[in-house]
């Protein structure tokens, strides 16, 4: 468990570095938050102008924010957008105006059902301006004349996301998304940032049989414009994981692609199913993360998302309640640790031919097989090859040799190299 | 309820009309029954004569009868005819005759089981002739000479049947089929043609995408006789349902067609599950009612079967316990509104192809979807509207997408009728 | 009863004669045993020589025993071969030395967890010599020096199996095997020996539809041996059953062949799941007996395996436990009874075609239908030749007609002798 908690430690950390910036679906925050996950991984940063047309979407302007303030009389900041950037609605117009606090309402977001809470608010699509606000600053505010300002900019620039390809001994890829578009909420989705950067480590020391790619986009808009952009790619996309809310102390819960049965959905069951590990398998919804476009019917990716308590299952969900003290480090560690062991899975899962396939081959003479016979305790390793030699008929993966004959996945792959060396099967 | 309730009146009202006439599977009093539906519906009736050879059976000679009775030695009618249609033998020859009780006994059927009770029964395919009474009747009877009076007449003739056509905007037919043979038994089958009937009458005024074809036919032979006139237009049916006993006061029982996963099964499986009503669905069987003939090999039409209680299931079935006082208007008001429901799912239940299937397309500025992002509280008509594109695959149809997504089926109608309307889906 | 429990008598007989004889894969062992079989049903016995090329294995050579024993210092037999065939090492090597105790003990084995009973052990392709007691004769041998001696023989030869064949009508085959190569064991796997030659005499008796096929083989290379020197005829084998432990008193098991729904599965889960036996179906697994080779993937034939309590599944499990008084006669005849039962079945289960599928036929005219209509009790013979009528289009078999219909196999089948005779369907 040692490394495991120091990673666990470390992606906390990466957490506490950028809750503070102010993330938006373009702008600098998103270039400051990949400047600071370029430390860890070497990262391939895109530009992508505004205007640019992608799939059914454009490219919207670009937001950029200095400060923001609401200013009593006396001039006391009675919301101020340098404690938390969640207090100005994402894609807030510029404003510098006064006016008494029944007009300012209009303009105020609170949730009065928990009223110590900041909300999360955006209108990127609706020209506005805003503040978030908690509902006991908005309760104890008195009537009377407010300076409101918004120092931002929305212009034409860029939408920002980057890449971080592990190359593998295959061109066929493997994707691994998360969003970058959420200001300051922890679980949503700096937790899932930092899962991602630390599988992006781990599995560079793997040398992978498949060709990594990590996307670090901003939600929908970032998707849609990679996917725009990498239409050929897409085809060599074999399976896909969205990481999001990665981090809370719930348990882990994997919702299954489109497809319900793609090898993304069945490794995560078998991962998920054989730990001891409580957890949920959620069926498939066109509603959630990105996982929403990766599965749109023109692609229909086999890409599920891996979340621990889902999104709105939370009362913290989009709220300054979604800080840093709300993830842990063992809670990222876990969700790490089992995407590892489904990689390691999904990477080793392949389909083998028996070559020898008329009868059993008589794995005795190759020294794969005790030989002393009639003793009724068959060991599991020779179990493991049996059922590799069984249903290695082109039709069956060692995943479907785990699953059916119940042995630990990493039994049956040992058992597929052994017998690969001993030739007596073709991947 | 108000409206329901007067159809129920009405349909009980016309099982009353109907309930003294002497039906069989052919002769006047089919006719008489057709004109009575007529009064409600337009009818298209058809007379087939003897002889002709439908499928693998003939069309028998027409049965017709007068009067008949078992009169004592002083004339009193100890068995009569004019009191019930039932007291006759179906199909009985014309006989005019005097015997002691013992030779009349081998023509008596009673219900020793059932004594207060005059059984239902016929000989269509085998000379014969006899009456039905109670056993009580029976063992009232002193021994002696009785005089036995049959006024029948077994003579080349027709069989007859009535067709209602309601034109839909396709020329795909949606069948709907109910017994008429069956003499003074109100569950059997006066309230499944009540129900067509006031189906019928709905179903215009709502301009349905299919054509749909209400039957009044005798049991069996009817049946066959229909589709050996129409085996052209058999190919355009593409859905059907047969209305038998639904008027008792027992929950409602859907048999499914023989293929078992017809639409027609789906869509009474969904409207059934989804209503707040007890009731069974039972896999196909080949016995029953005219489903027998619509779903034999060679046709295997996706028709089902609805009913209340299942023939057989009852202890009044086909017997004088059988009568109006068993079947309820309200019981016939639920038959209808089930029928209703059904069939306006079936006739909005298309398969749309996602225009733009390449990730989400943007619902906002289309003005489908709210433009304020960030609230977790993603409502039931845009979930509705992200399920359809997400399914509008060429595979899936709107029953399917309610089905999986757990929304209601007009919600999901209604969403297809939006991204319709924008131009995202065709049909 | 009296028949079975006189074949049950019979079968303990067999058993009792053939448990003397000391069998290994090859040698005069199994020529003896298969003498005796001859007796009970005609043989054809194929002696295939020593280094032929079977598959991927090849024919060892052939091992013969005449004595072997320990002595101690006094002369005095301590472990003696003429007591039981287990007490050698299968194949030992032939030796004569004296040794002390402490250097004898490495040929010694024994069940340490059950100390009175002898092992059953074998060495086949590994050359050894060695001997099996108890741990409790061990554990009496005082040290000192030991006589040791195999009067064996392990030189160019031939393996030794045997074919009982009754033609059917039809040259699709149904194999039955039970290996012939384990010594003094008497529910593994002399009760499947005596089950499959009392089912052999029972069909020979029935005329039956498939050509039967019976193969007493050593195990595993009896049955590569033959799959070799039987290319051709395996392709018109249809399906197949491995006899093995068919005489504990524990329940039925069957073992489902790796197809896992093929027809003898099928068969085999609709007799003992209509039976009132209590028993387990287990899924295919690689391990077990001669099923491992008629279900390898390049074969994959429809052969499962009856057993009452499966191997290693009870503690006499090789060990000289397993002798004459483990095994009942009343279990093997339950044992035949079953078998006797699924192949009545198996080969009576054929697809027919409705020619009359437009509709029901009239069954009346032809005599196959009560003539008086309007009874509620239709009957179970008319329901089957419906059933029958409505399931035979060409997609399914009588077996399909019970388990859908829920009716009797035999009523089911005597339905189709009905409708055939009739003219309404063909084979």
């Amino acid at each position: 468990m040692a490394p495991m908690t120091a990673a666990g430690e470390r992606m906390h950390e990466l957490v506490r570095r950028l809750y503070p910036l102010c993330r938006s679906i373009t702008g600098d925050g998103v270039r400051a938050t990949l400047d600071i996950v370029g430390e860890y991984i070497p990262l391939r940063v895109h530009e992508v102008p505004t205007g640019t047309q992608v799939l059914d979407w454009t490219v919207p302007q670009e937001w950029n924010i200095r400060d923001a303030y609401i200013a009593d009389a006396a001039g006391g900041r009675v919301v101020d957008f340098a404690e938390s950037s969640l207090h100005v609605l994402g894609y807030s117009l510029p404003v510098s105006a006064t006016m008494p606090l029944a007009e300012l309402r209009a303009h105020l977001h609170t949730l009065p059902d928990q009223p110590s809470l900041v909300p999360y608010r955006t209108s990127y699509y609706q020209p506005d301006w805003g503040f978030c606000l908690s509902q006991e600053t908005l309760d104890a505010l008195p009537d009377g004349e407010y300076e409101v300002r918004i120092d931002s900019t929305l212009a034409d620039g860029h939408l920002t996301y980057a890449e971080h390809v592990i190359p593998g001994r295959v061109a066929d890829e493997v994707i691994v998304s998360c969003h970058v578009c959420h200001p300051s909420l922890a679980n949503d989705n700096l937790a899932g940032i930092a899962v991602a950067v630390f599988l992006a480590r781990a599995l560079a020391e793997e040398k992978p049989h498949y060709t990594y790619r990590f996307l670090f986009a901003p939600g929908t808009i970032g998707a849609i414009t990679w996917l725009a952009r990498n239409r050929e790619r897409v085809e060599r996309v074999r399976h896909g994981l969205v990481l999001a809310c990665a981090g809370d102390r719930g348990e882990l819960t994997y919702k299954r692609s489109r497809r319900g049965d793609a090898e993304i959905d069945r490794v995560m069951r078998h991962v998920l199913g054989t730990s001891e590990r409580p957890h949920r398998i959620n069926e498939f919804t066109p509603y959630g993360y990105d996982e929403r476009q990766f599965c749109s019917p023109g692609f229909d990716l086999g890409v599920g998302s891996l979340s621990r308590t889902p999104y709105a299952g939370y009362p913290e969900y989009h709220t300054s309640g979604d800080n840093p003290d709300f993830v842990t480090a063992e809670a990222m560690a876990d969700t790490l640790a089992v995407c590892r062991e489904a990689f390691a899975v999904l990477d080793r899962n392949r389909r083998y031919l028996n070559l020898s396939p008329h009868g059993e081959p008589q794995l005795g003479r190759r020294g794969l097989y005790e030989s002393l016979g009639g003793r009724s305790d068959a060991k599991q390793a020779q179990m493991a090859m049996l059922w590799v030699l069984s249903l290695s008929d082109g039709e069956h993966g060692l995943l479907d040799v785990a699953e059916r004959s119940g042995l630990p996945f990493d039994t049956v792959a040992a058992a597929a190299d052994a017998l690969h060396g001993a030739g007596l099967i073709k991947a």
